[in-house]
């Protein structure tokens, strides 16, 4: 089970990475954090306390602290980055409360999902109310441009969602049918949360294209790392457990690759169990060894590295700086991370 | 049952009114709705089969008409209001599926709730994705006092409907804590549905606030008829049967006003049927018969006069014109409607 994880050097180089990142939006993300505080907000009580549940429930905040620091690499000196990345993790958080109701998942971060605690319809209308409160913080900075990336990833991301629920189950899904789930379900919006850093810096398409690209194959890489890492052992700070995926009957690429690659009795093997979702205890063993046994994790992770060379790339039309050097490292972090 | 029937002369005039609305927005109504069913296109074929269903499955479209009324009462040139009136409808189109998973409700104007049909898993992604090309649609039109007023109401919409409930099934709630419901769930895109058509046109803050409070009280008027329609007989275009709110243990202002005039014994009688939903066939009769006997009913119309004379009035301040009068007759309508 060792495949996904790096070698020690590359580890800490990734883990250094994130390290630095986080230095370097620190007093920036204290007041986002502030200011999503302040927006959760309401006098329904039920708001704020589901709000605040999953919005303090950890996560690495990732999507953020990209607006932040490509707002810095593009030299923005103004303070409307603080809401747009704001409005970015509501955003996001709006989507892991309707995921959890439409997956039926019971845990999130490792804490009891918000919908086993308030139910799933609390669930529903609160992620509306944080998708209405993204928007709103949007609307405030006023950039059009900034929210045309935003509204756009917010279809986008719902179509994915959509498009995961018709192919959920078909483990004869392409590699590149997933890549289109995974292109709009994470990917979209990690596109448009490095985007506005550079539409609110005004700089030129070019720019906000580089960064998108970035974004968006960032977000590639940090999904199939995430994927892997659901059948791979060192995962006790991801507060999932190893087959997570697998019990839900989710077709990740592992499976993908797993089930192309398969013996006819292996196909069937993922068909019992995946698609027809006739599971038993020791199933996870079987899908972890079928799947060494034809390399898809380290694969998995070799294709995550293929998009991370893409999203470094894309950042070589800035000037090297202290921030771009951090976000070219973030991409060791997520192809590297064992959590 | 004849207390929300209204003189035959006074339906006669209601009715007229929204024959003439319809009139003298239809050139625009038939833009809007070519526009709506070109943004509900996508990659992913569920998402527009069930958007059409909802979208297509009739209701008055009272919201993007009032849009398009407003406008042109404020002398709007432009084309930018059809875009808003198809953003108001997406809006009202997307609450509507989630509140059909909410409440899990089987119909949905007569016709088999899309949940029941794609499921409650695909009917809140589908929503997400239609609340995504309302927004999208507003930022093209680039009004950022249009994109305030509306992302607002989805707030406050959202908001409402947490509140809601949290409220639900509790038979002691006041006539104000209801109305705070009423205004958010409903009153609040009415309002804004309204107010966007003067914003458009850059009519002054004075004439943007009246039709902001024509639309919220026209729109608290609406539902609280709609809430005495469902304890009335003549509903068949309605597309709801008789009960339907009190088999579903909604606390509407009949309800709300029959607990706190009822005896000892009726307020058992709500208690057991709608607090604690033990319920038999017969039920709904007696719910009736209670409401008749306090004039529950006849007083919730009563109420609905009150706030339509306050939209009337909103309007006050514009012009003279033949689209005032027909803003103004849609009052008369929405009081006296039996549908």
């Amino acid at each position: 089970m060792g495949v996904v994880v790096p070698l020690e050097s590359e580890r800490g180089a990734g883990r250094d990475a994130l390290d630095r990142l986080t230095q370097l939006v620190r007093p920036d993300m204290a007041r986002v954090t502030e200011l999503i505080v302040t927006r959760l907000s309401s006098h329904v009580d039920m708001v704020p306390e589901l709000a605040s549940h999953i919005v303090e429930s950890g996560g690495k905040r990732l999507r953020p602290m990209m607006t932040l620091a490509a707002a810095h690499m593009c030299g923005y000196q103004g303070q409307e980055h603080i809401k747009l990345a704001a409005a970015v993790e509501l955003m996001h958080t709006a989507t892991l409360l309707h995921d959890d109701v439409v997956d039926e998942s019971d845990l999130r971060r490792g804490k009891e999902a918000a919908r086993k605690i308030w139910g799933n319809q609390a669930s529903v209308l609160v992620g509306d109310f944080l998708l209405g409160r993204a928007f709103k913080m949007m609307v405030e900075v006023g950039s059009l441009q900034a929210l045309d990336a935003l509204s756009s990833a917010a279809c986008v991301i719902a179509e994915g969602e959509v498009l995961q629920l018709t192919t959920t189950k078909d483990t004869r899904t392409t590699e590149d049918a997933y890549l289109q789930v995974v292109n709009a379900k994470t990917a979209a919006l990690f596109a448009a949360a490095t985007q506005v850093g550079a539409i609110i810096a005004q700089r030129p398409h070019s720019e906000q294209a580089a960064l998108s690209s970035y974004g968006r194959n960032l977000g590639i890489a940090f999904q199939l790392v995430d994927d892997a890492l659901d059948y791979s052992g060192r995962q006790a700070t991801l507060g999932k457990s190893v087959g997570d995926d697998f019990r839900e009957g989710k077709l990740t690429l592992p499976v993908v690759l797993a089930y192309r690659r398969g013996t006819a009795q292996e196909r069937q093997f993922w068909e019992r169990t995946l698609r027809d979702g006739g599971q038993t205890d020791s199933d996870i063993d079987t899908a972890i060894a079928i799947m060494e046994k034809h390399g898809c994790l380290t694969d998995t992770v070799g294709r995550a590295r293929h998009y991370g060379a893409i999203a470094r790339d894309a950042l070589a039309i800035f000037h090297k700086s202290d921030i771009r050097d951090v976000l070219i490292s973030l991409v060791h972090f997520c192809v590297n991370r064992s959590y």
